[in-house]
């Protein structure tokens, strides 16, 4: 056998796509899993993980991640926003960069999988490529955004969307992105080197775990995501009158408390009234004085709306404004909506890309199903800059930013392994 | 004219009250008024009266009126639990105490009236009894009930039901109950020496703002309290499931605070759905995680019933768990009712001296109605313990608990005449 193995190295090493149309190279599923579960030994305590970014655990995990791209064989620098880059060259380093990747940071109380999955992915095909002595044709690069949980911070770096003022932010580890930026290894100074072109870019890839219920609860291997989300956030304000709980007849109060309560109802009613997967939801309430014994004189809480259409955001922002003017009017409560700047526009994904990920899934005998990204993530900036595509894999429950996210060692390594395949036909000789 | 003055004169001090049947004794409304807005004066700022129980201003407080009562020939000493009580002899000592008054100790931005109105008019009608030569056939106590606002501290002593735990007790001035009562130059060891027995009391009566609109929206100068309502209070626990905003579908969630929000509003319509009174309020809320991205996974609110009659409360409350059951059941949201220990019981008044109040009025010209207090009172307690009423004067606007509480010049004299009347026909031999 030892002869035929080596002749068929040699046609590997020669044509290492078409030969293997019938058979596609596959990720190493349990060295991914391992990769995974032990950066995820680092900032772990009884809560969760704790790698927050700019944090000494979050440090110690790029250190870890570092030192797997260069046994990758990655050429691997720091930018000056902190994001880590692995490079690979390809036959021709005269064609655009096929670049993928994701974060490996967490919120407080984390998981595993958000991110890391991505992260992990990425490198464990290269290690594939490696292996199978595979060179593409273009080079490809390996991409670990800094701080994707504290505001997508390396990857609006790298699209120029990361505002000056962004950098006086302070994270739960009490560092500002600007001293946040210095500890990574970066220099918030320079961060208009960081942001690139997509003139050397053929494409950017990421994949996530859905951090939704969607593909555990209908079984689907793979979700091809159509665009990531864009979200509007609004304070609204409730002016009633406070009062005496006691002494106040119920006919004669301008409750605040139970204007909001008919406001939440409405927001809600209005969400399902429409077809389509747009989501509005209150997660933030205020009553004041916030006594049992004193009438809610004043309630601000916050509206999210997030859809994959501007235009569906705003009509339903207007269905639900109308039914504040009909509880504000028969409440004797004020309404008052005040948009704030934390917006997001809506990313869509690459068409082209969605259906080259479709053949691969296909070829992989996985099943699938298109779907938005509800969640925000790195891919959405580089997608102003260079065509984009996400892979989702399920999320177990679609639990997700807790230390019970979990995602099963076979479905990461289809996840992977539908990237690996999109990669290889992005990179064929069209 | 003058010989006629002096017979007259001589006529009132030898039959008082017999003869002045057609033409009432009526307090001084300017002085009246006038002290009330002096003793205002003490501990005001930008925000309002200043007066909580334990502070340097309540005390400078207590030195006013204690020079009022002593100027108005009262025999004035402390009682251990830091109540201010004024002696004033009758004809016949044997006989039992007609004891009346109220506080003077404000919440934190407080008015001039709650409280004030009762304790002045109780010292002005005792000037009007000494300018008028009339002595009493019961001895007379004038009480200035220590700590009201912090949880009726004096009369609960009074009448037994102050507890010990009750001594720990902080409040915004940062002294505890225990500390506070020995700053009022109390003993907070010997308070089973304040509990008083109803045998030396004839009754006890309270003049007080109405701390509701419901006289000023009428047009009705006086209100007979037919009692105080009791109250209980729970916290309301919902328990769903705290997830991503924008990667959980609108018809894949367990929203706490959606099912709240039905909780306030069903609340609310159960309370108009009976006949009566009562009255039932959200008053706090907070929601968690409490982040705009996050479906609320817990809520927990506060709910407060009120009623003159406990088993209202009770039925109410049935009313109200019903639909929680329902809420729960239809929205997957767990729904447990904690019940507080902050529970007042109804307080009736005595139906004979509410008749006696009722015939004063008429007496007076005055227009009338019988209402229930929604507020707590320290007659509530004194009604443990002896026959007890109270008297409403209009708040303006039904404001309370604020420097906006305000009551004319012309109201306050109303019910103090309405005391000073009820006070003489309890007095008159049977």
């Amino acid at each position: 056998m030892k002869a035929i193995c080596n002749l068929l190295g040699i046609i590997l090493l020669l044509s290492p796509v078409s030969l293997l149309s019938q058979e596609p190279v596959k990720v190493n599923a349990k060295r991914l899993e391992a990769s995974i579960l032990d950066l995820g030994k680092i900032g772990i305590d009884d809560k969760g993980t704790q790698r927050v970014a700019f944090s000494d655990a979050d440090i110690q995990g790029r250190e870890f991640v570092i030192k797997l791209m260069k046994n990758a064989g990655l050429e691997v620098y720091i930018d000056f926003a902190g994001n880590i880059i692995g490079k690979r060259p390809g036959k021709d380093n005269s064609l655009p960069t096929i670049a993928f990747g994701s974060h490996i940071d967490t919120v407080p109380n984390g998981g595993n999988y958000d991110g890391c999955v991505g992260s992990l992915a990425a490198i464990e095909l290269i290690n594939i490529l490696n292996e199978n002595k595979i060179v593409t044709n273009h080079p490809l690069e390996v991409i670990i955004f800094s701080n994707e949980e504290g505001g997508v911070m390396g990857s609006r770096a790298i699209s120029g969307e990361l505002p000056q003022e962004a950098l006086s932010v302070v994270n739960s580890t009490g560092y500002s992105m600007g001293a946040g930026i210095k500890r990574l290894g970066g220099d918030p100074d320079r961060l208009n080197e960081v942001v690139r072109s997509g003139k050397n870019l053929l494409a950017f890839l990421e994949l996530h775990i859905e951090q939704g219920g969607n593909l555990d609860q209908e079984g689907i291997d793979i979700g091809i995501v159509e665009g990531i989300v864009g979200l509007n956030w609004w304070d609204v304000t409730f002016s009633g009158f406070a009062n005496h709980a006691g002494t106040t007849p119920m006919n004669n109060r301008k409750d605040a408390l139970l204007a909001a309560a008919k406001f939440i109802q409405a927001t809600n009613e209005s969400a399902l009234s429409l077809a389509g997967r747009q989501v509005a939801t209150v997660g933030r309430i205020s009553a004041y004085p916030g006594a049992p014994n004193v009438i809610p004189g004043q309630v601000v809480l916050s509206l999210e709306i997030r859809d994959l259409s501007t235009a569906v955001i705003q009509q339903l922002f207007n269905i639900i404004k109308e039914k504040a003017a009909v509880i504000a009017e028969e409440s004797g409560v004020k309404i008052e909506f005040e948009a704030l700047s934390t917006t997001g526009k809506p990313a869509l994904t690459d068409p082209e890309i969605q259906e080259i990920i479709e053949a691969s899934a296909k070829e992989l005998e996985l099943s699938y199903m298109y779907m938005p990204s509800g969640a925000g993530h790195d891919a959405q900036d580089m997608a102003i800059i260079t065509p984009t595509a996400m892979i989702f894999i399920p999320s177990k429950a679609g639990i997700s930013h807790s230390p019970q996210e979990f995602s099963s060692a076979a479905d990461i390594a289809n996840g992977a392994n539908v990237l690996l395949s999109t990669i290889l036909k992005l990179d064929a000789p069209k």
